[in-house]
């Protein structure tokens, strides 16, 4: 493919990214509460995830092209940390209203700005290791969504039955762009059980499905008037009244639309639906266990911050923001304190973060949230 | 023994108590610390172990009759939570020298005050189950120790082979007052290896030494005398410049005297030594793990603090003083948090904590100790 550029006349002079950073996710809890979702977490590295979603998109997406859509809670932050990128377009939504309403509403801004426009879906919350294939990926997705009724995903090859996340099936080959094979995909599913899983892995016919979908708005727009008209009629509505730049209309019309992802809302109905397998180092970091996996660790397998002092411990993960921690004799354990609550949890068992949060709320404990 | 008065006419008119409140353990860190230490803490029931040591002499020895012998660190926290005793009563050391110098200059102070004087050297940090029979132990005790000359020893009768302890071995029983039979002390032991505590322990000829002492004032300072004849000397300049009132002469002569332990110095040279055994329910508290042991615990074998959830936990000591506490999947752990700093433990390593803390002295991290 060559050296791409961003002046206008390149091949991705109609590129937009739409980061989707309305997550509040409860699994790293307590370093992640309603303010402080995991996209605004620095643990994943120098910066927060947010930012590096940002700074992954360089030479690809300039930061006028990238939107970025966000709630309430954490609206004010993103602001602060991303000022390459202009506060309009940095959106809080006044409601969560999954992905679906999201993806339509910038797809009109998008439209309205550039009718050629290409639309980058693209979770906030998500780590990848390896941009430079990243950007390889999403460059051939975007050329290829540049034809009018394409639909296409960037999914991830499995490297585990994992039951945690969607799959897509993939079919014939469809062409290829650089270095990058597109084939047809089949059939997005759902979550699926174990044995299911497992043989998906072993066909070698399926990827994940991580939330990264790209396309042009009006090929969107389109897609959303046939298949959810009732949506699509919702979304022109607010489009009429200024889309992204009337708060009073957002606020009075986004939360109507149908709480309804784009997986459910479209791309389990569309026929031409496209995949890039990207081997891009993504992980979703769905848990404190995952984000150990990821991390530097110690020769004895521990994660450890600086103000801590471990005397025959291994493969335990330490966060501590106010304390000075001492373990001893402990393994494989995430320990995290942020002043005012602390977590110490059998790593095998950090998918129960959610279960204890949940917890809290049911005990309206809403200032540790 | 019939009911014991406190009347100046009782058996027990010339009993004092010596309290040794100087202990600066580490061993209940990060809850104990150089200003708080094991004595102060609020762990072992409903008020501190200094002021149930206290409250277990009522009705042998009144307050008037009580010293408390601690360090600077301590003293206006004593001072504040004991109104009860008089203030001059309750003496800062300006230097640790172990017990030796301690226990003369109380027995100089009670000489003074009472030629007749009997004093019971009693720990602040320990825990007796059985208040009652351990008066009845004392009172015994302080009886027979009324005849100059004689030193007796209030022992415990082991439950283990614990090598943590010095033992007394027992010898011919020498008399018995009420129903308690008073042995002469053929020994005094250091701790011992594993092999010969378990000896001892089979052999029921031995007590745990748990460091409380009965004799009257005069034949503390003749052994001395006979014995320490250096240490007599200083003691005896000491109380010729006004004992515990002249704060001067205390700064300026106590640090003088050998820092040596009352064991060394003269139990172990006494012929005259006698044992009274108690089953008084104690314990000295050397761990968390003990502490833990001595908890009331909930069905899962958890001691828990209100602040606090757990899920799928057993056998843990928790103890959460700033933090809202969340455990998932743990089992025998010690978690004890303190706002600035967190210890996580393994229960069979507690032990080890005075290491930790040794660490962070050799760290300098002195805010932490």
């Amino acid at each position: 493919m060559g050296k791409e550029t961003n002046s206008p006349n390149s091949a991705f002079a109609h590129v937009y990214a739409v980061i989707m950073a309305g997550g509040s996710g409860t699994r790293f809890w307590p370093l992640s509460r309603r303010k402080r979702p995991k996209q605004l977490l620095e643990i994943f590295g120098k910066t927060t995830l947010i930012e590096q979603t940002v700074e992954r998109l360089k030479g690809v997406v300039p930061p006028e092209r990238i939107y970025i859509f966000t709630n309430e809670f954490v609206h004010a932050d993103i602001v602060r940390r991303l000022p390459q990128i202009l506060k309009r377009q940095i959106v809080a939504e006044p409601a969560q209203r999954n992905t679906a309403p999201t993806i339509g509403l910038a797809a009109h801004e998008i439209l309205r700005r550039d009718p050629a426009g290409v639309m980058a879906i693209l979770p906030a919350d998500h780590v990848i290791k390896k941009p430079a294939a990243f950007r390889s990926a999403l460059k051939a997705a975007c050329r290829w969504a540049g034809t009018p009724g394409r639909s296409v995903v960037l999914g991830i090859e499995p490297t585990r039955p994992e039951t945690g996340y969607g799959y897509v099936r993939l079919g014939a080959p469809a062409g290829r762009i650089g270095n990058q094979d597109i084939l047809r995909v089949e059939k997005f599913t759902e979550k699926p059980k174990l044995p299911l899983a497992r043989r998906y892995v072993a066909s070698k016919r399926y990827l994940w499905n991580a939330g990264m979908f790209i396309w042009r708005a009006s090929t969107l727009i389109e897609n959303l008037q046939r298949l959810q008209p009732q949506m699509a009629r919702g979304l022109e509505e607010i489009a009429a009244e200024g889309g992204i730049d009337n708060r009073r209309a957002l606020k009075k019309l986004f939360p109507r639309l149908e709480k309804i992802s784009i997986d459910y809302a479209l791309m389990e109905k569309l026929s031409e639906v496209f995949a890039v397998a990207g081997d891009i180092g993504w992980s979703d970091v769905g848990s404190w266990a995952v984000a150990y996996e990821l991390s530097a660790k110690d020769k004895h397998g521990n994660v450890q911050p600086g103000n801590s002092l471990s005397i025959d411990c291994a493969g335990n993960l330490l966060v501590s923001r106010r304390s000075f921690l001492v373990t001893i004799g402990v393994e494989n354990l995430i320990i995290v304190e942020t002043g005012d609550a602390l977590l110490v949890c059998a790593r095998e068992r950090s998918q129960d973060v959610g279960k204890a949060v949940h917890e809290i709320e049911q005990l309206k404990m809403n200032k540790f949230l």
